[in-house]
């Protein structure tokens, strides 16, 4: 690769904006060159647009940049571009992202398009045969760019892991999630509502929990992608924790393999970006914990940079097959850390 | 009732004992003589004893007496006793129940002896009917006394909750937990483990929850317990919340219930403490929140005075029939509230 | 006293105007005719307009009551009010309650009017002949009505720890605190800035602390309030705790009193409200905790229903002459509580 | 340095070991090459024997080694020991580290011999001549070794702050800590004890922090250390952070500096560690944070990989001169990474 991608964040001041920011630091494929957001912060230096929430300090040149307002003209006035990050609140991003993509290629964190049928819904991991929706939707759109959209962070995570269980042929998952505060941005969620206390509901996490994992595990057919079969119930939480999702899954496996058998399917798992040695691919895409009181969102949410997703308790259950704990680094593994690497593979195999 | 009985309570110093002083102040049928813990506390004055932990202060003339040893000689000696409440450890708890069952009825809040044969396990709204296992018990064993237990804070709430649910035929629950520090009891879980944090396992907590509720929900055939015939599966997770403990719930149910009906089922649900009018009875054993974020362990833990469960979120599950949240204090309702109200029960029944 | 006086309640919806809602409850004195809010909620029933964020139930008349607008013309439109408390946010409270109290009593809780000359800044127990700023207040600005001020929270509770040590010579107060979450109001400080961390810093919380202390107890001469003369210094600090501010106090008195004498100064107090007998007033304005490590914020706030301050740790001071902890409900005696003795003291004085 | 210093760590198992461990790990000078604990970890595997808290992972060849008994034999016997970091508790310390220090050069953190006339209590930028009480002591009690000690975590932090101000003129300090949890070891504070509270009080640690400080800021005068002369009044709370000490310090200065000059004083301080360049020095012994709610413990305990302390919000004080806020992270800036400062620097001076 002769010279670095130069891209757009779009929802750059935000809690995701700043982890893209955070983890381009020194990429080897892409730098930073337009930062935008909200006509609030337009105008602005970034860092007096931003809240930076980072532990890491704002990298200096990152502070001094200044911020564009959020649309093709003003990105295409502050830079040269030659791809685009989207960390747009949902809400905004249907209509934005649409118009950015008739002339780049926009890698989304957002809901906005993930069920489109032609916008590819990508863990590259999981599924990296969809991204050849990308030259379907190309045609159908007539664009030059396309959408790219990530799934919801409690999916990922759940996803990696049901991947190897495929084999064994998933039927059933049962999952109760705990997730954590930076799920949802910042300011998020008030502390007077979290302070001893668990908040049982997401709002339209157990839709999309529900819908994407099917999509995800779909199979692709070369027009589209069919649903996979299995049935999928979530129940979903807020818990007291700053980053680190943590799940109870129960899963029904028709071949009903034994805990050393799915703890092996586990470990032995490696997608397409650990084969293409890509950036920011995981060694291990699972890590498997053996102590019996773990994953931990604390000790265990930095695994492969916060790439990799840790699973551990691996037993047999008494309605279902083998149940087990979940555990990715929400704002990396679930937003965007994956934002990223879809972007490598897509840019690997030469779509980007 | 012509006058007040007197109890013993075993493990005085502990969080559930604490628990038990606070509940038993102006008990209209109990009076507290005789606080007995390890033999480190015995001949101090209870104040000096106990680190005490309850919000509310430590009454006076509680904190003036003096904490004797836990034997039966030691407790005979200090005063006058009609009946035991053991809030002992489970380790230390099987022997030292049995000397005191044979002069005295124990309540127990231990683990010891809740799968014994001929013990009988209690909720009183659930399954009053067993306390007949109470004379089965004494002529077996040939005792004057005998003992009762109460179950696992965990299960407590999950069974009141199933009981009303047994009509539909229920018969599959998968359920997965965040339960509280208290339960812990103290000093418990080290700030260090949980600020930030979520734990994925509590021992042997998966374990008599899939026991207790099965014994708990079977029917007692004049001799002995038949266990309930449903399956259940349970993930056991602490958080970082002071007392009450949430559950995701999902449950299968062979007749197929609306949510309505699920719900409707919760709400009139009323038993044999609601019928005799028992002194620690809620007047509902089950509070229904129709909020969609709700029961949280904060603002419903102290519904009933902490002897409600509190259930919301009933929905319809794609795998099972319905899911829902369910909410318990689990020291009191879980806890120093259970034993309190079996012994009234049994109190009642002419049995204590 | 024949009938109750109707009250109206601006800022209803917030935090602060909930309290007051719980603490009206059942008032002998005092029942709830208007509630007031922003235009968003006028109109709507008061129990869709808020988010009611106290552990006890929303009382379910009050609920169904309609918000209006927070202006003279849309309150006596809603009811026949007698006096008003005011729980707006700062920057709006200075115009509106100007203009209510042309013709009512208004007593605030806001900072607007803090200051102003001829606005008493009251702590009942503190400085009740301070009310006499009324009539002074009423002939020059011509009204039938007046404002009074409360201070602000974390004023209230060190300035009535440092009433009684005025009689020693009081001349410099260092005060570093360690304020809860509720005293910024909901939603207030957002989760991912506080868990695992302290904010060492509370917008103009310095500034109030070091002014209102000196009005609060200086003298009245019949016309005007002078500053007392003793110097103080603040440091302001938010943790991670729900109610209740704790300060670390560090004081220098002229007389150099033993630790047992200021404590006896602490213990005797008693002020205008506990003379009177007013109903929110209690019994011992200040709680002397002998136990080394308390003042705790959850084990203490509530502590005369939340209207006592607890001081403890009284120990001499190898700079200053003595220093002490003191804790008081932000919420309570800091807030709605405060308000509401303050309205006690004037209608007992037939002021309102 | 042809090769590296072998070191024992005495009290391995422990969070101050840990941390030990965790920092010597690739370090230049020193490697690790015997583990001791108390007789119940003494032969067991490292791994085994501890409850690793920290978040990176146990290094495997660390866990694999075999833990000792804490004496001279069994560390002799377990290896060819240059010098020993003892991390052992403050009650065992001192006879332990005496018999030690007659053959090897012993650095502690334990509070034993802190005060001990001939035994150096070190900051390696605030007091390095004091290192030359070492051959004093070796005179003294015809020792091989020596005993060199570090100060308390809430010291260590507060009196690298006052070092630069020393210039002005110090005559007064008066400091209310906020202390993290990790400060008082494993398992340390109960979460029940910390949720939704603070602790007004920590065992002996305004005392140490009071004598410490003005044995630390001493002079040397060949023969011994006459304390400085300034005064200091403490109040130490803990508070519910994971790490990082955040203190709000009021100084009196007799030149009366301006708030530039002592953030100019802050700023340009540097120590002997920083012009030897020792391993550990940070860069910047003090970083100057100039956004007004700074320093922050999540935020800012990393700075110079936690060896750095962090001031800021420095203003003028009405009663003193001026105030600010200070952290350090207190188990490596106020722990481990002390004794490995102090030992860097007596090797650096020849004297270990």
């Amino acid at each position: 690769m002769s010279s670095k991608r130069k891209v757009a964040i779009l929802g750059a001041t935000g809690a995701v904006g700043q982890r893209f920011i955070q983890l381009l630091q020194g990429h080897p494929w892409f730098c930073v060159e337009v930062l935008a957001a909200s006509e609030r912060s337009a105008g602005k230096k970034y860092k007096d647009a931003c809240n930076w929430t980072m532990e890491s300090n704002l990298p200096p040149e990152i502070g001094e940049m200044t911020v564009t307002d959020t649309n093709v003209e003003a990105v295409e006035k502050a830079g040269n571009v030659d791809l685009v990050f989207s960390a747009l609140p949902g809400d905004l991003a249907g209509p934005v992202e649409t118009e950015f993509a008739k002339a780049y290629p926009v890698f989304s964190k957002a809901s906005a398009h993930r069920m489109d049928k032609d916008v590819p819904l990508i863990i590259p991991e999981v599924n990296p045969d969809h991204l050849a929706l990308i030259p379907v939707q190309r045609k159908l759109r007539d664009w030059k760019g396309f959408i790219s959209t990530d799934p919801n962070c409690s999916t990922i995570q759940l996803v990696i892991s049901l991947k190897p269980l495929m084999g064994f042929g998933l039927s059933q998952v049962v999952v109760s999630t705990m997730q954590a505060l930076s799920g949802a941005g910042y300011p998020g969620v008030p502390s007077l509502d979290i302070i001893d206390n668990v908040i049982p509901y997401i709002s339209k996490e157990e839709e999309k929990l529900e819908a994407e994992a099917l999509k995800l595990l779909g199979s692709f057919n070369g027009k589209e992608v069919r649903n996979a079969s299995f049935k999928l119930s979530a129940s979903c939480n807020r818990v007291n924790v700053k980053d680190g999702h943590l799940e109870s899954v129960f899963v029904k496996l028709d071949s009903n393999p034994s805990v050393e058998e799915v703890e092996e399917a586990f470990r032995r798992f490696q997608g397409e970006p650990q084969r293409l040695k890509l950036p920011s691919a995981p060694e291990h895409p699972i890590v498997v914990k053996k102590e019996q009181n773990r994953p931990q969102p604390r000790y265990d949410r930095d695994e492969g940079k916060g790439m990799s997703i840790v699973v551990g308790r691996i037993r047999k259950d008494p309605i279902m097959t083998v149940k087990y704990m979940c555990l990715g680094h929400n704002t990396i593994r679930g937003a965007a850390g994956a934002g990223l690497l879809s972007a490598e593979l897509a840019v690997a195999k030469g779509l980007a």
